[in-house]
């Protein structure tokens, strides 16, 4: 449950039934990691989320207002979670776009989750769902509010010890997480889906893209199969909020947790990207 | 704008922002036509309705209380729009189901829309959209609350002399307009995209269907081309607020009001399926 919410400004849970976000999922949000008081990589989920509004043609809220209104929210909370939903706003029956579009911003502070420590230390169970995500290019990439997608494959399962499940596409092309994405390391290479068609292009997932030159470790980003990943030395996952998780297992294949999943998940928290977890 | 509302039944047009239907589009609707005082179709309307909820594991509510609560809002009205929202209901962050789904029912009454007379006379021009539903049988013929591809379609054009967009699939099938269903007549035999990939198994789509072998036309539901489209005699759209509207133009091509689409528009009305508009 959120602790507190302010949309547009004003403290309050409830927004109309008019708003496009509920009528059509007609909007975009984030989920920002707040430690000692900080908004982790702000400026790169406020990035997304503005390009996000170019592709979707929605009007960005002045980010002075987005920054001021997640602050007021967390004041010196050592820990927590601020989601920001943008909607289209209000507007009538029917798909085309009102004429006057002002967007809803709605910012929400929510508490930390309390994940089982080892799933930081000594990686996660992780499942290859049987959902296959469908080819969109129009709107892959960006943190929509379409994510029944999402919700259908982490539906699959209720086991406590899966912690999270792997999607792939229609072609059987590994995409990533329901909540998050997914590396392998493979003789000391990295690699990631590409997401031109599908999935989301994570705040996370970007950071160790443009992270990994400066750290001596070549990179590609390629359509990777279920077999090239299950035959990986290293494979881990990462949002925003749980950081980097080791996967241990996908389903009956195991490993270990690698140098490069510790390496990498160091320099994320030494420069302030991810929780200390 | 929504005349009035009931959420659970209580007389109010505000949600909360934890609702999944604005999280996610973790939900369902349905648009319902009212004349004189009648919710036309209100059967087919809940079957599909409840037949969503089953897809997506989203908890039904009783009949008998939509039933009640969509009434109480229509009172005596000649022309008007019940709109039902399902949502799964409140849930934290998170994809996973909650445990416990108490799904919410939204139930608005709208005006009825005033359309130009010769939409439902002489016919309407149409065009076809740049954007190509994705493949997902998953979600394909109910009606969820995701509902971006729809938006992304109808955004492509502000002409008010253009009523409809045809919208393919990624293999350049014809599926349905952004917000109606597409028949077409050729050599007196009508014929309707198969849905099984995308699109919204339409209520009035449906009612044709069932009503062609009554009405003695021979029917084939399949993949239709846009070329064996535009080679038709005739070709209209249906919902169930517009009911049938001949369509008079494909871009540069032309088509006349055939004797099927009004042979058909009438035994809908007739039926009292679609209003007598």
């Amino acid at each position: 449950m959120a602790n507190k919410t302010l949309i547009n400004g004003v403290a309050t849970d409830e927004i109309s039934i008019l708003d496009r976000g509920l009528q059509y999922g007609d909007g975009l949000f984030e989920t920002i990691a707040v430690e000692n008081g900080s908004l982790l990589c702000w400026d790169e989920h406020l990035i997304r989320l503005e390009q996000g509004c170019k592709r979707l043609n929605i009007s960005f809220p002045e980010k002075t207002l987005l920054k001021e209104e997640a602050s007021s929210l967390i004041n010196a909370i050592d820990h927590g979670v601020i989601k920001i939903i943008i909607t289209r706003g209000q507007g009538g029956r029917g798909y085309a776009l009102p004429e006057k579009t002002n967007s809803n911003r709605i910012i929400s502070l929510y508490p930390w989750p309390e994940h089982p420590k080892q799933n930081y230390s000594n990686g996660i169970n992780v499942r290859v769902c049987d959902y296959r995500y469908a080819k969109n290019a129009s709107l892959a990439g960006i943190k929509h509010l379409n994510r029944l997608e999402q919700i259908l494959a982490r539906s699959e399962w209720t086991d406590d010890s899966i912690a999270e499940g792997i999607v792939l596409d229609q072609e059987d092309n590994v995409i990533e997480g329901t909540m998050s994405n997914i590396f392998c390391v493979s003789n000391n290479h990295l690699s990631t889906p590409e997401l031109t068609e599908c999935g989301v292009d994570g705040i996370i997932r970007n950071t160790i893209i443009n992270l990994a030159s400066e750290l001596n470790i070549k990179l590609e980003i390629k359509k990777l199969s279920l077999e090239a990943l299950k035959i990986a030395d290293e494979v881990f996952i990462c949002n925003s909020i749980i950081g980097v998780w080791p996967v241990k297992n996908i389903d009956e294949k195991s490993f270990s947790v690698g140098e490069k999943t510790q390496h990498i998940k160091k320099a994320l928290q030494e420069r302030d990207c991810i929780s200390s977890c």
